[in-house]
């Protein structure tokens, strides 16, 4: 087996459209990168980074439809079959776009996501990446029709500026967490490896109404920061023992 | 008062990347609107159309954030005066774009939109535009701080290609219509003007091994024909009563 193939491979993706410095979401996923990274070091590991906020995925398109559906057609291609395809340049526009968000996906043994609420829900941005990776049979094993991500741990680290936890008032109105996890749990992602931390209250700190909530907003990223590092360690020696596993 | 402002105005929004020969969405959006327009009669309408996905609303940015928030900080800003905020290029090129969308909404007695399932939820599309209308203050009355979608009539005719509806084995998984009214009731928009037709089953014409459901799909396209032209009489007829009242 190369070194390669076994090397896991962190694919860390933001959506926020705030910078580095005001986004929660965005420290902390860095925070988890990071503490992965540390944790795997003298054992490697690889690191992928898309910011889909700085550079959206383009929507999918009638084009993609057209396409999509006609590959669907033949049952479930394999995703290096599908440019056999491909017979036009519309196609080969969609193609170009979207195989390389599939094989990125495919290439990672974490998925790392961080994820503002927008309007109750998830970024358009991130939405538009999923329509991508979702493209008809590029997620499904071929030989036996099973998820391909049923492997990975998908970590999704979210932040809503108010707050929809159990028994808040607004509880019912998150379509943010609950849509992610039935998202990757349909693609076949195991219970077990589907991973939420969430800080709240995010938007205490510019909402003048909301300045009473900044220590509860406080405590919400604190405990965030420290869920992320507990898992991202955990990970990182899980995969350690997996490798050593394998070198047996 | 004059003409224009006491008669009722359609905006029609559809966002199926399918054409419309192919789109269930498409065609059930365009039978509301006919119908509705013919049950107008002599009485009158307006009517606007808007397609996001041949003239997608681009995605909401840094940009975006910055100056929203920045219009947050100062209250509830009316919507006419936003623009007295604008500090730079950056600011006047988000107005330019968010502004048109907010008062065709603003300006419409019935928002009609027509809403397929993408991966379990609403078009990317879609939502780039609930981001847009949302701008900060533009859907609240400066005076009262209430939501101004509360005399709006809102139509979501929806489509998705398997069965969601209750007791299927799916039904946890529609993050399409409950997400949708999720964000109009928390905008303001009373359950009673707030109106969901659903076609299921969709993609039992071009799925191979959904073939044997293409009977319940046709069923569910004629229900959903069915429940729009009804649909559609009664929000028309309320509207003629209301013009005749205030015709008194």
């Amino acid at each position: 087996m190369n070194h390669e193939a076994t090397t896991p491979c962190l694919l860390h993706i933001d959506t926020s459209v705030s910078p580095p410095g005001e986004s929660v979401s965005r420290r902390l996923t860095a925070l988890f990168a990071d503490c992965w990274r540390r944790s795997r070091g003298a054992a490697g590991h690889r690191y992928r980074y898309r910011d889909l906020a700085a550079e959206p995925v383009p929507y999918v398109t009638a084009d993609y439809a057209r396409f999509g559906y006609r590959v669907e057609r033949h049952g479930t291609v394999p995703v290096d079959q599908v440019a056999g395809l491909v017979g036009d340049a519309a196609d080969a526009g969609v193609w170009r776009v979207t195989l390389p968000l599939v094989e990125e996906v495919l290439a990672a043994d974490i998925l790392l996501l961080g994820v503002p609420m927008y309007n109750l829900t998830v970024p358009a941005a991130l939405l538009a990446w999923i329509d991508r990776i979702s493209f008809p049979g590029a997620l499904l094993d071929p030989e036996t029709g099973a998820g391909r991500l049923r492997d990975k741990q998908v970590v999704v680290v979210s932040a809503r500026g108010g707050g929809y936890g159990p028994g808040a008032p607004r509880e019912g109105l998150d379509f943010q967490v609950p849509y992610l996890r039935g998202y990757f749990t349909d693609r076949g992602v195991p219970e077990e490896q589907l991973h939420f931390v969430t800080a709240e209250l995010t938007r205490a700190w510019d909402v003048p109404t909301m300045a009473p909530l900044r220590s509860l907003a406080a405590d919400s990223e604190a405990a965030a920061r420290q869920a992320v590092t507990e898992l991202a360690d955990r990970l990182a020696a899980g995969e350690r023992e997996e490798a050593a596993r394998y070198a047996v």
